[in-house]
């Protein structure tokens, strides 16, 4: 099996199943128990919140555990919006969003919040005289993706965020869910980020949101005593210490990882340049994880399918998009409704090799001539 | 070790463990990928969601997975309320309810609904002639726990269920958290219930909500595609397939178990009533899994460390709940403060053995008399 999907889910780590387990077998009483049992729970907790502000360089009270990046990103959104609404009631993003973003500020702007969408430089990547020029007195939230699941366009997160701070009543929030150990961040300037588990060898059903200290949001899920004020629910202890365990491995080899997967994609890329059909819609603002390509003429669906059949495994698009629909992500950047309609999605990971692209490289050519002929 | 916290939480199962294991590393793929490892995936998932409908006697589309009770009660009230308040702003609940219930019901209170609690009879349970009487066109939401956390008393809900029926306008919303597994439920009259995985040895992070077919509700994390349009997030294959796996397992032998936990309970019940200073506080229409009594002039956080020394663990109250503060649910039976400042809980569970009980009432006497002797 070569799986090149990988910004749609990892298979968990061994090392990480093993954590889980054991945190589950052996710290398994409610950590809001009383007695040591609990207390045991609850320093397992404390343990792997002190691993993630140390990986993620950040202080005490800065972490939520939600359920994953959906719910993160539903938290951050409406959380600062429906706190500070009083403030204003305009929101600034881009079209390169994951849906539970794009899902939210629908939902915002039928409350009543104004959205507007900044503008994409050639290379994909914000345009910031646009986005300055967006800014008003009544923006209250900008919501920009570090990188997004389809083009894997890397943003200019630290620019935004060192820009947005002059702005005081006007938030922050970056999804890096698709950025989380792949690329480096510096979250000195952001005041909200979602962070996903599954996508970093962990599992479905963790996630969380760092969120700046004594910055205030209105709670998603209101209730009883947990890890934070700002997010109720038993607090999911074998999760969290899975979560942490994967943040601190991801993290752990961030360079030498990125310069490996550098190599592989440079390796795919030179080769498919050489296809007449192919091309290649990831910029060179994309990490080296996701490329985006377009094989004119032939169906992404049925591309997919055909390198299916020799046990390999790439996506059309972000599997949360609707299938069926031209990407709004590459349409967006690349402006040509041909090259959305018939996009593909190879992700890499550090533990993808050059022996699996090469494999990769010897089925494409056979699927593009099988498909070509058709 | 002789746990007696099981309504806290409970020691996940070897059996749901392997199954949590089998999936993450042979389902791992994004159920919402259109490739076969997807299909895979999607495939556990429909499975486990079958074998939950079978054991609920639930129809298709009629289970919403959460990371949890907390979330599934805040998609219940918030999902009811919002979507419906030009139809009624008056709910109606109960002094026994979870935390994640009161914490919504103030959120929406200071929204603008208006909340009425019922009068509940001596027994605990809820006065039905004062439920009717509470009822106005304005209704649009009735929450009442089918069993409660502290007092562990099984509300009529299928009797609350047949009256509701009557008004159009107004949906039954039930917390089984506490319920689940213990004491049969029948859901058919009943618009939403919560359910919880951690109560039946399963991983905190997964739980539920019965959401009646053809009922629509204002998703609480809106997004891209999932299991339902109610509640978007990747699908958590490995905790929906040992969410599934507890559902099962708890189900099968349930009218056994019940007898086996009432013998227990018993057992308990007549020995303690022996001291002069224990006040039983459970009522005959507790379910034998939570055994609430106050030791008269011992503080219940000194028992429960005195009893720790032994390697017994109990609670003094739901952990989800402040700790220092009178048992509410304890002062709405008994309507006695001092009662409610010394409760202390038992919670047994269908794998609590008679030789457990009887280490605990041992080792409960030295606790009492060196408590009471200071």
């Amino acid at each position: 099996m070569i799986y090149l999907d990988y910004s749609a889910t990892t298979k968990v780590d061994e090392e990480i199943l093993e954590a889980f387990n054991d945190a589950a077998r052996n710290c398994f009483a409610n950590p809001n128990s009383l007695h040591k049992l609990g207390v045991l729970s609850k320093n397992a907790i404390d343990d792997a919140t002190n691993q993630i502000k140390k990986d993620l360089n950040i202080k005490d009270g800065e972490i939520i555990y939600t359920s994953g990046a959906s719910e993160s990103n539903n938290m951050a959104l409406k959380g600062i919006c429906l706190k500070y609404q009083n403030m204003g009631k305009h929101i600034i993003s881009t079209s390169l969003e994951h849906p539970s973003i794009v899902a939210v500020l629908n939902y915002l702007s039928a409350l009543g919040f104004e959205i507007d969408i900044v503008k994409l430089n050639k290379d994909g990547t914000v345009d910031m005289n646009h986005l300055k020029s967006l800014i008003t007195d009544d923006t209250v939230l900008v919501t920009i993706c570090a990188v997004d699941s389809e083009m894997g366009i890397r943003q200019p997160i630290e620019e935004i965020g060192k820009l947005l701070k002059k702005y005081e009543n006007c938030y922050f929030h970056t999804d890096m869910t698709q950025c989380l150990g792949k690329d480096k961040i510096d979250l000195k300037d952001v005041d909200l980020a979602s962070f996903s588990g599954h996508k970093i060898y962990c599992f479905r059903g963790i996630g969380c949101l760092y969120k700046k200290e004594k910055l205030a949001i209105e709670p998603l899920i209101h209730g009883g005593r947990s890890t934070t004020i700002y997010r109720s629910g038993t607090p999911q202890t074998e999760l969290i210490v899975a979560l942490s365990k994967a943040i601190k491995l991801i993290m752990k080899d961030i360079d030498s990882n990125y310069e490996r997967v550098k190599k592989l994609n440079n390796m795919l890329k030179i080769n498919l340049k050489n296809y007449d059909n192919v091309i290649i819609n990831s910029t060179d603002k994309s990490i080296p994880h996701i490329l985006n390509l377009s094989i004119l003429g032939i169906k992404p669906e049925s591309f997919m399918h055909a390198l299916e059949e020799f046990d390999i495994y790439i996506s059309t698009k972000s599997a949360c998009s609707k299938s069926g629909n031209p990407s709004i992500s590459v349409l967006s950047v690349t402006n040509d409704k041909k090259r959305a309609e018939s996009s593909i999605r190879i992700s890499l990971s550090y533990k993808t090799t050059e022996e699996e692209i090469k494999e990769f490289l010897r089925f494409f050519k056979i699927c593009y001539q099988n498909l070509s002929w058709k």
